[in-house]
């Protein structure tokens, strides 16, 4: 099986995934009345599983709503003690190396893989993780919060797979790693 | 006449338009062999002049190539005694606060303005002075460098117009203001 990194994320124009207080409204902001999913569902089906970090993690929880996931959720933590009751069976916490984690995600059979959150995404990408790249932006510029890129070493070099746009309104670009 | 502040500006995927070293040969990254222009000439056309920074233009004037530009360059800086004797009649000495600059560039008889520069543009989009959006995304993650955007207190909303991809890998976005 080949292993896979995707991200799928939105984002404002000036690259933030959360606004200063952590608010999510602004990803609401073009209407949506036939509920488009985006590509959301296909891309859901393809995956394994999904790896975040806690504030991910604790932010999905905290929405009113039921446990979105259909797969198992790799919560990504070495400060979190457990996975709640609530979520036991669905999520697992994982710690130690991203190489040990991803070793320990894959030896369970679990090869195309979500990788959500912005700390993770970073963190996956300073390491040259990251083989996907599904970013949806959308026409607001937040001018503060929480950045999905952050600080790397070395540049990354990707490959355009496909530009859409959604609602009229939202660019959705699909990126490939470019790697040798 | 209609006054008009437009950004047109290609940035890395994380949003830098230099390097952390002010290089900008990623902008070169993709194969360009009929030198497709990207709207670039259709852009100059309409614009009536041109403000930057004194960064820019120093790094224009650095580059090894004649002046680039036919319409008049308004150079913002309380630094620059004065603009060369190579370049006088070509581009002009401005300061103040940008109401005042604004209004010095449009009693002169320019009211298409093409805005450039990182801090310039920040500058603007800070007082809510730009007006339309045309920026080209390159697949690469520099992972620093001089950003396009900055902080700002409150968030703008714009209108996608159009999005296009050119040379197949860059998508260049064009935005407009959401006002009121």
């Amino acid at each position: 099986m080949e292993n896979k990194n995707q991200v799928y994320i939105g984002t404002s124009l000036d690259g933030f995934i959360a606004d200063e207080n952590g608010g999510l409204e602004w990803l609401d902001m073009v209407p949506n009345p036939n509920n488009e999913d985006m590509g959301y569902y296909v891309f859901m089906d393809k995956i394994d599983a999904l790896v975040m970090g806690r504030t991910t993690f604790e932010t999905v929880i905290g929405f009113d709503v039921d446990w979105p996931y259909k797969k198992p959720v790799f919560v990504l933590s070495s400060s979190l003690g457990e996975i709640p009751n609530s979520h036991q069976g669905k999520a697992f916490l994982v710690n130690g190396t991203l190489e040990e984690v991803l070793e320990q995600i894959h030896s369970q059979g679990h090869h195309s893989l979500y990788i959500d959150g912005g700390k993770t995404i970073q963190g996956f990408l300073k390491e040259d993780l990251i083989d996907e790249l599904i970013i949806t932006v959308l026409p607001v510029l937040l001018g503060g919060g929480f950045p999905l890129f952050g600080s790397m070493k070395d540049k990354l070099e990707f490959e355009l797979i496909e530009s859409k746009v959604h609602l009229g309104q939202l660019v959705q670009l699909h990126y490939k790693r470019k790697r040798g």
